[in-house]
């Protein structure tokens, strides 16, 4: 067995009860000495660094206190930062990455919660579910003729971006029974059902429906343009997990205004919406306001499960206590990549 | 090659489009002569029955002509009567069952489409789609304190009844690594990766989502019961694309009206609600109408493609003219049964 690790983890204010639940406590007992402590964020300075230099290992995650600059130069005793959930970015500087304290992410945890996010825009929109809503409010009840519906089977599925998440949509998606298609010039090999198209511009012309896995750089910043749009035949639905700015935002509210296309977003540029914009009240669009993952913590009657970036950070710190190489390590490209 | 077949279908009004395509002309084409009537209902009745006893095989399906009763007792020439879509009951007469005519329906080809939008509505539910849509609408925008969302990953997913629908929905279920369990006693085999459970009180007290694809009779008319609901934790999800009588409404509503459960329901009893009834507004349910499985006609891209009820109908159309044994072919107890 591993010595025990000393463990630090400092909350802004209250914990996150999605992270710090009972189970997990359970299992970092097994590991090391867990130090928590709450309201971080009223601590001086002086006692933060005091803590974090006193630590081995510091947990962070959502609702983390930010980690001093000042820690990349005098780390003291801290030898590794496990980042549980979410970026890494807006807790640790690339000041740390640079001075080499080993910082893991969570990897490959959130891709199956974002892939079903996706699925659920997707199968949401196709179905009309807003304008049905609407429509069984108002008073309605069957056969609006303004109601277009759909099936996922048979219909051109085009996914941009074929890396983790991509691919756990596709395995999502496939007994679905839908035609899929991918765009992905970084990909060598993928599931031999799906078809590959060489470029944005044939994925748009030969699908139905778009659904965008591609991380955010200089190369898809923009890249689903009003041209690609206006391709799409009418009626043809948008999902859009990953990242608002990847579109075009203006040319894609004009499709959607004027009703030819439908759309699921979960993230805008910027990532909100003033209170009286019109694209609130349109019927083909269904905004779930970066909450479509959202998973309370008191969900599962029993028993209390881990969640996938618990079962990696336990690995990791696994492994950091037998002096292992440590999966999903951050480094200076990884990071400026991050968003 | 078979001897071509005469073929009639007698339209009350338009013919539906979603079974009279293009393509679905092509394949009738080379099996037979069609006679296609638009506005039959305006027929004389006598006409109606000269055209019926002077062909072979009548295709019936969505938006037919009723089937005059005299056709029992003098069916002329007509060999063959092929229900394309639906349920055959309002079209046919048990008496022309009973007098020996071959009548078959539609089969197994809604299966796939039903199952899709109970997946549609478990999904909407479980995010608080209705909530999140209403939230938005309502200028609001992220971290509304009510919305509870969930995942359908470790959700303990109760499914009520696993005929053909069933195993279709649990095939859609799969990857999204819910624990599936069911409640069928008339099931002999099923897939490993389902747990069976002995009762519908097990079934709903160890569950969170709950998914109705059973058949209506006197059996399961009303077994979905004040307390069978009482056994579900809160915020769990009722998903019904069966039949509505399955389920004691009133109860249902009690529990939706107070906020407890959330319901995705595609069928009511009656199929209806009044036009100011309180449930309209409620954004814990999600109701569709009967048109969660709604798919138009203009759908696809290319190539026009058979819909699965097509294939079937086209298979037992070549069936018929080789002597072959037809598929799902009615009979006395089937016709009683059949909703």
């Amino acid at each position: 067995m591993s010595r025990p690790l000393r463990l630090l983890h400092i909350a802004a204010g209250e914990p996150s009860p999605r992270i710090w639940t009972e189970r997990f406590h359970q299992e970092l007992a097994g590991i090391g000495d867990l130090h928590l402590v709450t309201d971080g964020d009223s601590l001086p300075e002086e006692e933060q660094l005091r803590l974090i230099r006193g630590t081995e290992v510091l947990l962070i995650g959502w609702g983390s206190s930010l980690i001093p600059a000042e820690i990349a130069r005098d780390p003291g005793d801290l030898r590794y930062v496990c980042n549980i959930t979410g970026t890494v970015r807006p807790w640790v500087s690339l000041e740390m990455i640079e001075a080499g304290i080993p910082v893991t992410n969570w990897g490959d945890a959130p891709a199956h919660r974002l892939a079903e996010g996706a699925m659920v825009l997707l199968l949401a929109v196709l179905k009309d579910l807003h304008h049905q809503i609407m429509w069984v409010r108002g008073g309605g009840w069957r056969a609006d003729a303004r109601l277009y519906g759909g099936s996922l089977e048979g219909l051109r599925v085009g996914i941009y971006g074929l890396g983790v998440i991509g691919r756990c949509f596709v395995d999502l998606l496939r007994p679905f029974r839908a035609v899929m298609r991918f765009y992905d010039p970084y990909v060598s090999d993928y599931p031999a059902d799906l078809e590959r198209v060489g470029s944005l511009e044939d994925l748009f012309r030969g699908s139905e429906a778009i659904v965008i896995h591609a991380g955010l750089s200089d190369e898809t910043r923009g890249s689903v343009t009003a041209g690609l749009l206006s391709l799409l035949p009418d009626h043809a639905v948008i999902v859009n997990t990953a990242r608002g700015a990847i579109i075009d935002q203006e040319a894609l509210f004009a499709e959607l205004a004027s009703g030819r296309l439908r759309a699921g977003l979960d993230v805008l540029e910027p990532d909100t919406l003033p209170e009286g914009h019109p694209a609130r009240t349109w019927d083909n669009v269904i905004l779930s306001a970066h909450q479509i993952g959202r998973n309370p913590p008191d969900y599962y009657q029993e028993p209390a499960r881990l969640e996938d970036y618990h079962i990696i950070c336990l690995e990791n710190l696994g492994r950091y206590a037998r002096g292992e190489a440590l999966r999903f390590p951050m480094d200076r490209e990884r990071y400026l990549r991050s968003t």
